[in-house]
């Protein structure tokens, strides 16, 4: 299996780490990314600059690889479907990107297999969201390529109808939650699964985006148990091999409800470098590769803070704050090597390990304060 | 510091890791080996083949760069010296690599700094060595280009004068010694200095080579102390910006003897990357790039058991045993790239982790057990 010729496509952050993780079994990586400078370009040990979406481009770069994986799930399923017949080890596999790539076959999934989810209505337009007033407060969420926050809009009463896609959706109840948690799933072929222990996620008020999460989540065991048990169930109704990331709500009344996947290494799992025994990236691979699945073991409390680029600066980009960071015990940068910032763009994220929780969240605290990533002066765009 | 151009000297497994350390950061990486295949070349974002002693070879690579550094330490320091007097910051600095390269001039430098170590004599030839047969027994080492336990010969009495070195060296009386020890010390260059936890190896009894190590070592408090002190006013003397890993033996009285020095990333510092909060490498990075130097707590007990090559393969590497590696919990091979395994050749390591550490020597025992290095049946040299 350490043998394979492996491509992933997409070369940003998630591919990074995908590729840090794969040195130490000095895997043999092809990349294919549209950006020339994508963060892989220059660690990669073959790079190639191409579209993901586009059918020749990914057929050509599959058609000599043995073991193909992806770190977007925005790629052309088509040509991944035609390696997989032609017996590529395509993982996560085509047919489970499909259903997780379009938000309304991933809500439907949930409802014809039991899974719980917050209920939902199909639309096909912003008039068809109009028909269901009764069903705000919801969101309406794009059906294909949203992602990061965007692609989702809060629809609180008939006065926001305007701000409903005119595209195929989903109108989904807005859920009155206490928490948002996460839990990263791996599954091997042999259908062996382990589960990372529950990350607690706490998102900006404005941006939708993840400001900052921290594991082990602050729930009780009974949640945290049935947390882990529906993450499971949920690869396991998917039958993915690969990473599975399961974002949930925790209402007010324990209930959990999920929220949606992606199957890939996650976000919420960037602090599983420095606090696990075995890293999501590390997981991803023994999985693809049907190795047995490692340790999930915490050795301490851990945070993560998304260095996101600061609003008003588009230009290259400067990391503001690092001496701070480099100098508080336990707290470590991660920076992505993208060459331009703009507002709110994932630059970067801080791992923070404190055996004491407390001094965990005030170290995440001073990080936040701390850190901004900005343009050299002379691109300010403010 | 973070955006300075920097380059290692060496392409190896050491450089490897720093490497691998060096993508949190996105540091700007330019590496020097003669080996078009090094460990380094697939991963480097700047490869060059090139002689690392050859004067103008080394000067050429350091003249575009900001900060220059090694992983071996047999290269042209005279290059190293020019690039220095022109404002490159060369770290470990070149008169302290001068120092360490001649185990002549390292020894002496104990002597004159009072620093703890076994009595010696220099010698010029074999038949110098013949002069002090009172002095057996005693171990001869060549002066320069000595590593992995070549370069050294145990001469215990005198029919064994044949096996001494016919060139510029130094006769060391033979320790009786319990343990052999290492602790590594970081030093960045405003003389702030960390180490990390002490390190107890286990040899080899033919090769000479660390069989394995585990940390922390299973020495009293006070003998812990004083290996932590020694290392430490080591670093101090020599003035080194960067890592000094400082191998020592624990007498049977509890007396601690410097061994010899290496000013670079070690060997008996590998299980740092999963073990420590902060790796070996990445505390390398630190200190060179005059940023605080980070946390060097260990989470667990853990051992390093070096994977070498098979007596009697030669021929394109194949590591076997890696699944049961991969199915033992908190188990973590790392494969160097090496495409030929040699006998004896360095071509990987194992770190080991268990909070328990009966368990981690059990789980050592199976690594030992499990894992060969050999070459394709196709290729057996035996």
């Amino acid at each position: 299996m350490l043998y394979d010729k492996i491509g992933i496509l997409g070369g940003g952050q998630l591919g990074l780490m995908l590729l840090q993780a794969a040195i130490d079994w000095n895997l043999d990586i092809h990349v294919l990314d549209p950006d020339a400078d994508a963060p892989c370009s220059r660690i990669a040990p073959h790079f190639q600059q191409g579209s993901l979406q586009d059918y020749d481009t990914v057929y050509a770069f599959g058609k000599d690889l043995d073991v193909i994986t992806i770190e977007i799930e925005k790629v052309n399923v088509d040509a991944l479907e035609a390696l997989e017949k032609e017996g590529k080890r395509v993982y996560p596999q085509p047919l489970v990107i499909r259903q997780i790539q379009d938000k309304r076959i991933q809500k439907q999934f949930y409802r014809v297999n039991k899974l719980p989810t917050a209920d939902f209505i199909l639309t096909e337009s912003r008039a068809d969201v109009a028909r269901y007033p009764d069903f705000l407060p919801a969101f309406h969420k794009l059906g294909k390529d949203g992602y990061d926050g965007r692609g989702v809009q809060r629809i609180s009463s008939e006065a926001d109808l305007n701000k409903a896609f005119d595209a195929p959706g989903l109108l989904e109840k807005a859920v009155d939650f206490e928490k948002e948690i996460a839990v990263i799933v791996a599954r091997n072929p042999e259908g062996h699964m382990k589960t990372f222990p529950v990350v607690e996620m706490v998102f900006h008020p404005e941006h939708n985006l993840v400001e900052y999460l921290f594991a082990p989540a602050e729930i009780k065991d009974d949640v945290r148990f049935r947390a882990e048990e529906i993450a499971s169930q949920t690869a396991e109704a998917f039958g993915i091999v690969g990473l599975l990331a399961v974002e949930m709500f925790v209402t007010k009344d324990g209930e959990i409800l999920i929220n949606e996947v992606a199957p890939r290494p996650h976000n919420s799992g960037h602090h599983t470098i420095r606090a696990n025994a075995t890293s999501q990236y590390e997981q991803h691979w023994r999985a693809i590769l049907g190795l047995p699945l490692g340790s999930t073991h915490q050795y301490a409390p851990a945070a993560m803070v998304n260095l996101l680029g600061e609003a008003g600066y588009t230009g290259p980009a400067y990391y503001q704050g690092m001496e701070t960071l480099l100098a508080t015990s336990e707290v470590f940068p991660f920076l992505y090597g993208k060459a331009i910032t703009k507002p709110y763009r994932k630059m970067g994220h801080v791992t923070i390990m404190d055996e004491n929780t407390e001094r965990l969240k005030e170290k995440v605290a001073l990080v936040q304060r701390s850190v901004r990533v900005v343009s050299g002066e002379w691109t300010v765009d403010s």
